[in-house]
């Protein structure tokens, strides 16, 4: 499958581990949000947007809802990239696209849509309140 | 909140685990499918469904697609159940609709909906044709 | 194998978790470390000594040192009790002895010798001086 | 601290993720573990020891003992090394000897010494009769 790199602003790349396969000896459905949190953080991080300095601020950066598609397994040895873009949804709300895709062949993996948003004493704030946010979408 | 207990065919009580937790200090947004897998796997157990023994005869349960709405967060010392019910969606698919309450107040914090497939050889098998799946929906 | 009930001044029952097994269809090493940590914390909760708490207080309560004996394996299904018992060792250090049993027949599955310390400002504490230490041991 | 890199076999490098750190702000305990292992594998993966595969053909290689010294925390965005170097011990063990080091300040975060043995049928087998294992140590 030939991959769009114009679709992305981002790819990070993970080899398997083998703790992270289960008894079926495929990576664990849960896991994904493992790779897919992390490839947002560094992401976010290269954008002057650091998840635990923010917490620190007082500002929760959270998910709100995921969505993913599972299209095939990764399984122990496997290399593959999380490549992700990102769009605002009004003004408090972020959006990232996510692909999986296994290496070196480009199959997708899996695919998820996550909505994140930020949090100060538990509420809502608009993106533009947050440090960095203005210039990363 | 009042929860119509007829709505769900099962529920398993937890409590948070402090490594559940990340540097928020609320459990993180990949453990609720923990979560919701070990609900659905002992829910499937009392049904005479066994995961690992499937596993074991060459058939794997496998995630297909989920959809989560986190509502309000978990945070160490909380109790919750995870509630679910189960229905059939063609002849392939099995959708588990689940919900996490948090004890005592009944309080919704997150909402999936779970479409799982059986593989035989990595191929969707009819569940009519997997021991045990005639009489569960 | 007959438990002598004495030694522990606590236990704690689980039950192992699918996603909790790896590609070899048992509990992988690092999660006895997860439920060891589970243990002491409900314990300590027990004796009013909170753990997200004291984080919250700039205490931090932390591992120094953990020895691990494995001497069975434990796959999905298993139910299983952790006690516990603890000691003072000098001014800083509290030292969990760890047991992990297998049910119905009490086999014995892992020993832990876990050390902790308490530190503020990254600097180890006296016991005495946490609230609530004073009356654990 | 000047690492003596003569003593290691094998380094492999890492990234703190933020979803292995808790509710104190630094990478829990068992975390550590995951390091260890995945670090090990890769290093017997480069001696065409395939802890994926030799569980296909019946050989599981487990922990036996593990003791790890806990010298300071990770954090979130710290970078590391595992450093490891193997022995065996007598016909049945093998032990590894296992140090991560922060960067770029190579300073030691924690020590490990871990145990392991091959099974086949839940009882040891000799090193040597393990595909690979002759021109490990």
């Amino acid at each position: 499958m030939v991959v769009d790199d114009n679709k992305y602003q981002y790819e990070l790349g993970f080899s398997v581990r083998d703790y992270e396969c289960d008894l079926q000896g495929i990576v664990n459905n849960g896991v994904y949000l493992n790779y897919f949190e992390h490839a947002r953080h560094t992401f976010l991080l290269e954008k002057n947007i650091d998840f635990a300095a923010l917490h620190d601020q007082g500002i929760n950066l959270v998910v709100s809802r995921i969505e993913i598609d599972y299209k095939h397994s990764l399984t122990s040895g496997d290399l593959f990239v999380v490549r992700l873009n990102i769009q605002r949804e009004g003004l408090l709300r972020l959006v990232f696209n996510q692909d999986i895709f296994k290496l070196p062949d480009n199959k997708l993996v899996a695919h998820a849509k996550v909505l994140g948003v930020a949090l100060k004493n538990g509420r809502p704030v608009k993106l533009e309140e947050i440090p960095g946010f203005r210039d990363l979408v």
